[in-house]
Formats: C-alpha cells, sequence, structure tokens
C-alpha cells in the first residue's frame, strides 16, 4: 500500500480522537512509520498505535518554553526523508481544516521532498456525528460555514471576524477554536441578523470519552461555558432537536440534584 | 467494538470511494453486518469489504424505473432491527453533508430504532487532499463554504443559490453536485465580486483510480466542461499552486498531441 521504497512525507488526519476514526490509511501508515512528528491535541490512544519502531516526536506548540517552531518542524521532516525515513506528520482532524497544512506543503515542496496528504474526519463533522445532528438538512440548512475563532496566529478574536454571509438563517456555522468568551460572537451575529433563538451548542472531545457538551441559543451564548480545546461551537438550525434533548437533560441534573441535597 | 447484543441502524459514511479511506470502524462494521443498504455511489470495492453472510441492497435513486422511494428505506431499516438484525446504511462521504441524514434519523426515532452515526471522510475533504490543498491557509483562506449545486428534491440549479457572503476573497468554496453547466454560477459569482482570476477546479471520483480533475479560473468557468459524478468544484485562492500546475499539464499534454500528429 505505502511506498516503501520511497522516503516521504505523509501528512495524515488523525481525525477528532477515537482511534476508530482514523482511517484505515491512517492505521497502517502509524504501524508502519519510523517517525511520528504529531500535534498537541492528538491523544495517547492514537500514538499507541505507532509500531514498536516508531520514533513518536510531539512537535505540538504548546510545549511551553521548549516550543518547537514552525521552521524546525520542516527542517525536521526534511532532514528525515533525506536520512531515507518515512514520515507520518500527524495533525488532529484533517490536516487541511486549521491545520497549517499549506506552510507545511510549501515547505517540503520547495526542499523537493515528496509528500501526500491522507485526509482524516474533522472536528465538525465528527461533533456532528456524535450528537445526531445532520449539519446539512433539506429542511432547515442548504449549506455548512466552517471557520476559526482564532484568526492567523491565533491571536485574532471572535468580534474581528466578518459575520457577512454566515448569519444566515438557512446555514450551519462550525467556529473552530471558539475560545471561551462568546459575548462579541453573540452580539456580532444577533447585529448581522440571526435570531436569538437560533441552537448553539459547544462540543469538547468530540468522539473520545473524554467528550462534554453544553446546549443554548444564540441569545443566552454569553452564558455558555467554554470547554476544554479541542471544541467546536456549532450554530444552526438542524441543532434544533439536540437542544431540546440536552436542555432536557441538564434540566433533569439540576432536578437530581436538587432532590439529592433535599434527602435527608 | 460494536454492540452485537443490541440490535440498531449504523447510518455510516462511506468516504470518497478508496476503502483506505474508510474509517476502521467503518471498515468493521461492513465485515460484520448482515445488512448493507447503499447509496448508488458507494463503489464496488469499498461494497466487496463486506463479509459474506451480508445482504448487499443498492436503495440508491437512480436504479431507474424500480427506484426506491425514501420511505421504502425506511421501513427497511425498521423492519430488519426489528428483527434483531442490525444494518449498515451506507453513504458516500460523510452522512451529515448532503446524505439525507436527518429525514433518516427521525425515521427511525419516530419508530424508535436505536441508531448511530459513523461519520465518513466527505468530498471536500478528498478532493482538496488528493489535490494537495489546504483548505484553510492562514494566509489565503480563513473559512471553508460547503454549498450544493442542487437544492431539495435535486432540482434547483445553482442560478437560484444565494450567494451573499460566499463571493468572498478569503474563502474556499466548495459545491456538491455543481452539474455541468457553469454559466449561471460563474455569472452570479463575479456580480457578488469575486475576481475572474480565482481559479477553480473540479474534481471526479476523488480518490478512486478514476479520479479526474481540470482546473480553470471564474473568469473562464463557463468553459468549464463538467466532470462524472460524484464532482466537486473546489473555488478560491487555495487552489492558486494546483490550477498552475494543471494548466502547465494541460497545456503539455496538447503539445504532445500535436507532435504526434506532426510526426510522419
Amino acid at each position: 500500500m505505502t511506498q516503501t521504497h520511497e522516503s516521504k512525507v505523509y501528512l495524515v488526519g488523525a481525525g477528532p480522537g477515537d482511534p476508530e476514526l482514523l482511517t484505515v490509511k491512517a492505521h497502517a501508515l502509524l504501524r508502519q512509520t519510523q517517525l511520528v512528528l504529531h500535534d498537541d491535541l492528538v491523544p495517547e490512544a492514537i500514538l499507541a498505535l505507532a509500531g514498536p519502531q516508531a520514533e513518536i516526536v510531539n512537535v505540538g506548540k504548546r510545549c511551553g518554553a521548549k516550543g518547537i517552531s514552525q521552521e524546525e518542524i520542516h527542517t525536521r521532516m526534511i532532514e528525515a526523508t533525506r536520512a531515507g525515513i518515512s514520515v507520518v506528520r500527524l495533525k488532529s482532524g484533517d490536516p487541511g481544516i486549521f491545520g497549517r497544512l499549506a506552510e507545511e506543503m510549501d515547505a517540503l515542496e520547495e526542499a523537493g521532498v515528496p509528500f501526500e496528504v491522507v485526509p482524516g474526519i474533522t472536528a465538525a463533522i465528527a461533533a456532528a456525528a456524535s450528537l445526531g445532528v445532520s449539519l446539512t438538512d433539506r429542511r432547515r440548512s442548504s449549506r455548512v460555514v466552517i471557520v476559526s475563532g482564532h484568526q492567523a496566529h491565533g491571536k485574532k478574536p471572535l468580534a474581528q471576524t466578518d459575520w457577512k454571509g454566515v448569519a444566515r438563517d438557512d446555514a450551519t456555522l462550525v467556529i473552530y477554536m471558539p475560545g471561551h468568551d462568546f459575548t462579541a460572537v453573540r452580539k456580532d451575529l444577533l447585529a448581522a441578523g440571526l435570531s436569538p433563538d437560533i441552537p448553539a451548542v459547544i462540543v469538547s472531545h468530540a468522539s473520545t470519552p473524554a467528550q462534554q457538551q453544553r446546549s443554548t441559543t444564540l441569545g443566552e451564548l454569553s452564558k455558555l461555558p467554554g470547554l476544554e480545546s479541542p471544541a467546536v461551537l456549532l450554530i444552526g438550525r438542524t441543532l434544533d432537536a439536540v437542544h431540546r434533548r440536552l436542555s432536557a437533560e441538564a434540566v433533569a441534573a439540576v432536578l437530581e440534584e436538587a432532590a439529592i441535597l433535599a434527602s435527608p
């Protein structure tokens, strides 16, 4: 399956976190490779699938003071392939959606290093599946819009996102890296004409045992708690049923807690 | 992994066509299930992965006069689970993106039949990966917009799509089921303010041996040939490099053909 006679860089999507949501191809590459360079958000359960011969290196940006620069990642990939080693560059979700794939392909192309992109299940799709939601719906949603809460260099807040054309009643909006403060996005989406009763659901660690979700409406969005990364915020009419279900569950949980507190 | 003790319906994404781009979970479910109900666009190479015990039924809409209605698909799923059989309802790409997932979940919920959505690699992501393109790019594309060339019931033409907010220089637009005539979409996107030099690439049968792609610019879009289904049309600045490469290849192919014709 893989061209073992030619060393190259596989830019591989690790999917949302559940090892069973890796592609068959990503799974096979992980088992065979000698070097895995992975981002922070790839969970241990997926790294554990690499073969015993594999060196596994976290090149994530959150390693604190010892942070590895993007240029160092490029150098590491290029040097390994020149030494005859095939590299699995493992990125959470799909590498082509907010995965800095373009920079890495450019660096490899410039260095004359062969590469191949292996797609993965991106967080929007995994979160929707885990909630039992269809991102499009002939009756309610004719488009999907994927944006990031943090723009280039990870610092531009949602408030500076241009919502023109996103605020549509018939779109499902998915915000990656939504952060923890939704005051600005609420204000902007309402100002752009979206109805305050449109449901909004935040999902953290989609597809994994650590998955959490909270539901609200656009009107109440500023009260929604931020959840741990990786998280996505979904806004749209297709979330109506899941919002009703999650709201009912939240009420039931509060009532149960109250009953426990009230019991003698 | 799968709950074999409770029969349920797995609404499964078959991915773009390459069997290696199935998820590990979809692959395992296919091997174990007794009944596969699949859409037309799922290729033989994927159906061949089902175990020998599996009954495989094409419930696609293109079976000509013997077309199966959406209601018949629901009935079939409900009756099978009530008979104690777990069903794999296999849809090309991801079931939640233009896959009529919502209707089928509603029918199952109403019938009290348990179901689970298993996400798949959608065509936009597979096409981009196969081209070596990142759908987002910190320098060129801050959002991805996924729309359909055919709206509800498959008949509303692109000309009737509302392009407001889609025509942005910093968005990657992916049109599913783009059809064969791009005159109207070209006119509308230009009228909405998009530059005529923005690249457009159509990809058919992404990830499979039958994959084909053709490249042009928005200004020349009406001359682009439609390609066989399944196809997606990608429009955006992130396609600059692939457009240059495909254009050069097309020129080389024409020159080669001319040389053959000119040779004695």
